[in-house]
């Protein structure tokens, strides 16, 4: 521990994602920003601004050595991150990794061993989970209030910048899977994986992606990312038995729409199935009020806690593995044309808890 | 011909959609209505209203022994229209018919055939193709200002009656498909048909359903249609090498957006592609101003021109077999858990035209 | 009465409203529509359609004459509204009116008068409050769900045809203050008007116009029309001391909106009014099902239930006058560059009533 | 001037506004943030976050005398505005004060003249004028795109606190008299202001707002101010005789959207005004393209080129006068019940330039 209350931190990466951290462990109460580490000390420099305490480094190896850095945040390329976070860990420091947590499940699988080892917090920095957005549908979940989950649909399009290491699936769908894994009880556990992407500007990667998830109980999750769309849409649409929710994230004033509305089967015999025997609600719609508060703000405090209290993370490396297994599941299936594939996200539980 | 210079139309069903056609052929200089057909004739009645000189039968024999009926148009269930057609077609009848064109490729593709051997108008009702949105958007593609198609993603959902005798593939997918088929400037071909559905309230048939048709050249056309959505979407996103237009039917105060915005890549050899070689356009939108004009209106129109100029129709029979085509390959789709199936549209266009 | 049990009617006018008032009352099952009147008989034929049975006269005598017409709803201009209604009311005839109900408070006044002397009904065709969102707002304000009303604003502007003979005050305004009329529990009674109106295009005649009304207890209404704008919005927000309303008659999906959200002030001594004194509820929206229910028809049963069961209309003659009295008001006020004119719309209503 | 290249600067007042401005200052390339000064240092000191180098005062008297702070930013509440900047002008620093300029005409009159004999520069934080939206209206009216401005309508309004010495027009108004400064070729110099303003909490001032202001020509304005509604509206529709433009602030995908879709009149001689004349454009929409800026980065950057290149604001004193002209008008007219009163804001220029 730093030798103040607060809990010393360091900030690998100060890229595109990394100013975010820095601001907001700056501004948290519980953390004391001590470091930045960049191969690039301007940028560095730059990310904290002029007449700044924080040093600046180039060399991982200079933060992991100082005693008042208990703990790093890492916001480099997905490629980089187990050789950070294994280091760290063997360190003694608790790491913090952007999302994917790593680029394959065996590389995020070392380092969910490790963490358990060295008995340090390793958690996902799976943002969108800490939104109030989120946090409110997974409580209304939880609740009941949508009944069983039927289906649920995501879109998340916009221009987005064409990644030269990884497709559009590995860009942007760990937002949607981490949300699906946060607010399904059970996580995220398809029966299979089917993805669909095409690459119309010969990129040498998908550019438009569609991921289909068979769930159990004949729900179906569905994820549409797409960089080439000039229009940006964020949204999720969860049916329940009960409800229907939907969230549309760029709309400030009513994020979350819980319905009302919706389509009841009467418990008939399997021979008289009829349309006479389907009804419907057309009842009021509900937008919750929810508080204005920053993911990221959230999401640094929740790893101090977890840090403080030595417990797990909502987002912890299970969650992190359960994304990942998505992911080579659907890059399995596109190769195959689309056939489903099992992403086997039982076995990956077993082991990361 | 009837006495006057106008056709004479019967409309055969009045249910859902019948209603909708008997005001657009009353109110259409082009055409007599003369007569309504439906074995419920009180409904017929009631469509027509009181005081009407339009008369009412229960009997197609008795409409199509009329002299004063030249055409007539069908709205009844799918499963109908073969029957209804080959015997009106037998009788020299012209006829239109509500999508889709028939309940299979087969029954469609004999009604398409008759009505050449018969030298009478068979048209499909693809309602959505004489939206004045529609035809500025075959319009635009067809002058090149999107440049080459990218990429097609089609959302129509809604809280919708689950159908006895179809799925939500059959029920709404036909109007996604007939739009596609009129907006590309070969019609509707694509390489492939994935389906992928859901029946989460166990009614026997899928309510919740994808189509991913990649296209020719790389492209790609994905269709989202669901029956259990409380909200309503009815979004195309059409994205072209040159500009990408977004369709939104919901929004009359603009309907289409084109935006002069997007990726280029420029020309690199292959072992050379990294993110540095793209560059984004991120200029102006425009909104081309729409008149304001009721499809059925032009559809009847467009009837009427067919069969006084003796030519075929912009939705002709064999614009209705090649969404056929898809429909069933989708069924094949769906019964392999989402293989790719060939919809063989190349075959139907040969035998249509 | 008819022959029948429904009521007869004509319909006086077939120009721009004339032809919706044709279509609501043959839909109707009170409504027998038996002849409509226009001195185009050309145009009045084109509302009706080829093979109609209503007949069609040039000559308001003609159809006063006849026995199967027992009740007229007229769809001129406002200055012929009470020529026409005063003759029919001395026939016999019930009368509805388009809006507003006459061109004059002493042309109003007239009307209403001979009404209750022949004891007939005379109504005003306040269409906006047969609208199911205006009829829910009603009910809530009566139900308490606002609290006490503070403010209302109201916008209605679009691109509008600029009326020969009518300014935008006395073409739009009549919409927001029938309205205002309807919801508010002891109808419109501001204690004073003020009107600013701009003629920048120099066509003789306001084309943008703010009404401004105080209303008793320090709460305020405001109403914004105008005919020059290329977008259109109707939107109506209702503040009260409890909840807050916005109408917004151009999202289907979700009219009417209710916040649980506003500003508490507590009690507090004169001299101590401070900010800290003021609190902020924060709290859910909620968005009331509103049935799918075309405005008109609920107008004409209306209309057919006065008749019936001889009792006043929800929006009678003495609705209809304070509405006239708010637009002489205006017209007075804004001669004299925008100062408060009282309506005096108390004595209106005991006359009326 | 500060050792460095870049400009000392130091903020006064780390309130609601300070912390933006002390955000801003510390990004820029031209400034050097030396100094916050408040009288709660610890406000200070958590606006700056920790192991910040900037220094807090508590006293002004101490910024002052640091010769590396070459000019100051003023975020206290308006009433102080005129004590700080004469202060710290008559000490030789630039000043720069947060929208209102001060708390009456004379008050910012004597700033201004102190500014001009201590020649140093005297710049209104009039934020908006330096949005890439409003740059963007700016430059579209001075080339002519919209031609004659005929009217514009501002709408801004919000659950917004109430404030404990000012009314709803002096809290937000500013912004948008300043915006209608700043767009207008000739500068904001309304013929009148009439005012109407409500008080139904009882909170001892306005908190809601109508300003009407005729505009030379025939053309009109007119600003809605609200602190009680639950919903935030921020639209400007400025319509002109070319085309007209609406600014929905709050739509960050289509901030401004030109409709070249208008009324047209021709010609006539006086006595023949009727609806015959009149003629609809019924055109395209166009948005422009808008870089993504943030306002404060460029107002800051517009108050190091004045000082650099020793030359008046776009909003400058005389900017700021304009519009405590108007809102003083406002006071003026509020108290005698919404009769027009002159600004005067012709000698304001005068005076001021």
């Amino acid at each position: 521990m730093s030798t103040s209350s607060k809990v010393g931190i360091a900030v690998v990466g100060a890229g595109y994602w990394g100013p975010n951290l820095i601001r907001n462990f700056r501004a948290a109460d519980d953390w004391d920003l001590v470091a930045v580490c960049d191969l690039d000390v301007e940028r560095a420099q730059k990310a904290l601004g002029a007449r700044s305490g924080v040093e600046v480094h180039a060399d991982l190896v200079d933060v992991l050595a100082r005693d008042d850095v208990d703990a790093i945040a890492i916001a480099t390329p997905a490629r980089t991150h187990q050789d950070i976070a294994l280091t760290a860990m063997r360190a003694g420091k608790h790491v913090l990794v952007e999302k994917p947590l790593a680029d394959s499940v065996a590389n995020g699988s070392a380092m969910v061993d490790l963490a358990r080892s060295q008995d340090v917090v390793l958690m996902a920095d799976h943002t969108y989970c800490y939104t109030p957005a989120v946090q409110k549908i997974r409580e209304l979940i939880a609740d009941g209030a949508l009944g069983e989950i039927l289906f649920i649909d995501s879109v998340r399009i916009n221009l987005g910048l064409v990644q030269p290491d990884v497709d559009v699936f590995w860009d942007l769908a760990p937002h949607d899977l981490s949300i699906l894994d946060f607010i399904l009880p059970d996580g995220l556990r398809p029966e299979g994986v089917a993805a669909h992407g095409a690459d119309p500007l010969r990129a040498g990667k998908s550019c438009v992606g569609y991921l289909t998830m068979p769930l159990p109980g004949g729900a179906i999750a569905h994820v549409h990312v797409n960089w080439l769309s000039p229009t940006k849409i964020r949204q999720m649409v969860i049916g329940g038995s009960r409800r229907t929710l939907v969230w549309d994230d760029l709309n400030p004033q009513q994020r979350i729409s819980v319905y009302d509305r919706g389509v009841d089967l009467a418990q008939v015999s399997a021979d008289d199935r009829t349309a006479a025997t389907i009804s419907y609600r057309l009842g009021d719609t509900w937008a919750p009020a929810l508080p204005e508060r920053e993911a990221l703000g959230s999401m640094v405090a929740e790893y101090a806690a977890c840090i403080r209290d030595k417990r797990a993370s909502l987002t912890d490396g299970a969650a992190g593995l359960r994304v990942l297994s998505v992911l080579e599941a659907a890059s399995a299936s596109l190769v195959t044309g689309g056939s489903l594939v099992d992403p086997d996200t039982r076995t990956v539980e077993r082991e990361a808890v």
